[in-house]
């Protein structure tokens, strides 16, 4: 039951039939724009509870501002407005009309407002009135909500006009705490990616002309899709005194003297989702994480005979209760009877495509027995029959093994993948020029990460761009080594990650 | 530390007071749009965990939509546009572009989008789309987003421009299924409102004159607030089959013939919040209904010297940990620690206003004793000093008997200000032209709703507009018995309730 392209045979394409053979997501009559289908949006649930355990320990609080940002405010940062003038939504007028029989805009607004792209502005415009004394701070908020960003090429997950995301802004009485708040975010985004997704990701910062429109400096952490290229999965920025200085979030310092605040902003969305299938879908369809997995145990009755039915799910529904009282990592297990009128071997590769990670069939035999087939996904459906009692007693920690196990290969893969052997210009363009195939599973393939070294100068920036490839981040880690830039020749000190991306 | 404007001098302006010294929302630079602070987005993420648990056990699933609906959808059905079309945001450009120094909206679109005041018409899009036989159905979503229209009279919770709401959609096989639906949703709004939020309510159906654009039916649940004035605080449409037709949401049935889908679409919004508020707070602030308290116990250090410090804070901990083990409600229990800069009198107040229901006080003597102060928030702050352990064993107790007296209270306010005792339409008359004023809680006060029969003929809503009430729903719970319509004199056997509202 393989999906209809192979990844080794067209990886975007294969994306796509992953994306729509999970019912995770599907293009929408409402253009650019996607529908979250159950399985996604319940993912993203997953992600959203898991994140917000984290932010209440960080004591973050949720809150939620105005989607419409009156166009004033991003006059008001002119690198901002920038980066983001080309891609927004702006709503005009407040009604409909019918005009010479058919229904127009009207209503004029006498402001137009922007659909927000991102919320530092508004936010800021409210924490102005919040903070007056250094007693109000930090002020540590986050946001769940849609975005509008006027995409061109738009991709499922990857890229939509409209997406959901979280956004957290806080305001600080130094740039120090400022600071260390960016990094604090972006180790909740690596836990994040790493513990929850079991996608491995590298941390770093961003070069200065690939950061936040408005910031200081942009945190990121960087996964590799199993096609080699690099998807940015979430970034943190100080943003210093910027926005409070054009907001006016100032404050009566210890020193009883006035002072702007230090504000920060962060951020992941359910570009997430679309990390998470480059990782670890394969030609069955998805793999999804037991931790953000929205049933981790799926129940199918097989029943051929109306009069095994009975039995048959009454037992099931024992097991369910059974196995309710684990808990795997700590958490409330998440089991589903599927009772819908199709057929077993129908619902088995629904969850398959899906990537439930254990399904279980029970058939009147199963009921005599005491046992069950269960069948785990990450070995692509590998069968075993186990009596009710081993499988109630091990399933949580089954879970956690096939959490931890997808981590590692994802792990192995990336560790595997990034070179480290490239040390000449020549030799570094040469790799990327050839650079465009797929890579199996553990084997060295043609496109993988390059780490190496930049000499920062202007002008590298045009030669990234001839060779399709960018800078991902300058890693948290350097090894403060000489060496020669990779671009230049020149003499550098910096390591970078250069990629291919998403 | 009564608030600027009590209940009884003038209700309005008392809410406005109550919302913002519970800092729960604030006024935006968004035109009619609102902030939702920390305490009452927290309240509204416990109303939607609570119904999201009752979702799930009804098997309905979460998933998003794209917000943006194009013009043409909603010129597929006439009565649902008819309904929306005055209060629609219109999305007209994709870009700004500086032109002649000043930025403006650019690339205009080809057809206009509107940001969803409901999601009927894209969602039907789908299903139409999930939907081939009748062993797809039922279809069961829903969906938690935001939405606008656009208010001329915003005021914050009860309307503003956008709100955040949970919609439900379902597409069913026959009409019997999704009536049953209708109802079975009203009655986890009911429960919802009544259990979770202690806010007594009335179930029944509108007229139809006042039913949702584009349904066939729109049952209700109507609260009433301290005022007297009525609330609409949810409602579910039988759809029939006017949005299957439209989108073609078709299947084959059982008889192997092509038939349109019959559809339910149900919702409840932020107004919930302005409902809770009206029916619970008094002159100090709000009370927050344990069921939905974002915390449920304050501890406040009460610490004079710097040398006590150490041991408060050290069996403050302790004390937090003791009670993180009781489950009031059988849920975890939330339990806040203030440890913020200021002075414990003012985060009393603090608390008090946001409504916490306990609010404890510890100090160096407490921590000798091994007890402490609970103030309790319904009781306005009535202090008991207890031992630590009577507290802990108690706290589960506490927390459900508070709820459940709110609820009483509110029940029986309610139930002593519905009048029955009004035959004629000139008591009628005199009543209501009458009817201005506030009541105090528990006196039978001069604004009540006014159950009575009703004829249903069309003149009777002129009549309803004269004296500035309606007819807020016929309960689901009819008599029966024969009567003289309160409007018209006319013969009647409708039951209705007649009152002011928001």
């Amino acid at each position: 039951m393989t999906l209809k392209t192979k990844r080794s045979e067209n990886y975007p394409e294969w994306y796509q039939c992953v994306v729509s053979a999970s019912e995770m997501a599907e293009n929408s009559a409402s253009p650019g724009c996607m529908v979250i289908k159950p399985w996604g949006y319940g993912i993203w649930e997953r992600i959203r509870d898991l994140m917000d355990e984290q932010f209440r320990e960080t004591d973050h609080e949720n809150a939620y501002f105005p989607m419409f940002i009156p166009l004033s405010f991003f006059r008001k940062e002119a690198e901002h407005v920038e980066g983001f003038a080309k891609e927004m939504a702006v709503v005009t007028h407040s009604r409909l009309k019918n005009i010479d029989g058919t229904l127009q805009p009207d209503g004029e607004l006498e402001e137009p407002l922007i659909v927000r792209p991102t919320s530092e502005t508004i936010i800021a415009d409210s924490f102005a009135k919040w903070v007056k004394s250094y007693r109000d701070l930090p002020v540590l908020i986050n946001q769940w909500a849609n975005v509008v960003r006027w995409e061109m090429r738009p991709r499922l997950f990857l890229r939509t006009r409209e997406f959901l995301w979280q956004e957290g802004h806080t305001a600080h009485a130094s740039a120090i705490e400022a600071e260390a708040e960016t990094k604090r975010m972006l180790e909740v985004y690596r836990k994040t990616s790493e513990e929850f997704l079991a996608m491995p990701v590298i941390e770093g910062v961003k070069p200065q002309y690939d950061k936040f429109p408005g910031a200081v400096d942009t945190y990121c952490i960087e996964a590799m899709m199993q096609d080699g290229k690099a998807l940015q999965a979430g970034t943190s920025h100080f943003l210093g005194q910027n926005f409070a200085k054009s907001a006016n979030i100032s404050f009566i310092n210890k020193e009883n003297k006035p002072e702007f605040a230090y504000t920060t902003s962060w951020g992941v969305s359910t570009r997430l989702i679309g990390g998470l299938i480059m990782t670890h879908a394969d030609d069955e369809g998805m793999v999804t994480p037991p931790r953000v997995a929205p049933y981790q145990v799926i129940l199918v009755p097989v029943i051929k005979k109306p009069e095994d039915e009975e039995k048959v799910m009454a037992y099931i529904s024992d097991l369910a209760s059974e196995l309710k009282a684990q808990t795997p990592f700590g958490e409330k297990i998440r089991v589903k009877i599927d009772k819908r009128l199709k057929q077993s071997v129908d619902k088995f590769w629904e969850w398959t495509r899906k990537g439930a990670p254990l399904i279980c069939e029970i058939g009147p035999r199963d009921v005599e027995s005491s046992g069950l087939v269960v069948k785990e996904r990450l070995s692509v459906g590998q069968k075993e029959i186990i009596s009710k009692d081993n499988f109630v007693a091990s399933v949580a920690q089954r879970l956690e093994n096939i959490q931890n196990r997808m981590f590692e290969k994802a792990k192995e893969r990336m560790t595997q993948n990034i070179r480290t052997d490239i040390t000449t210009p020549e030799q570094f363009k040469a790799y990327f020029e050839n650079a465009n195939e797929w890579i199996e599973d553990g084997k060295h393939g043609k496109v993988a990460f390059v780490k190496g070294k930049w000499c920062g100068d202007d002008e590298t920036e045009e030669i990234l761009k001839e060779l399709k490839i960018s800078i991902r981040c300058l890693p948290l880690e350097q090894s403060g080594t000489k060496g020669k830039c990779l671009l230049t020749g020149k003499d550098a000190t910096i390591d970078v990650i250069y990629a291919r991306s998403y």
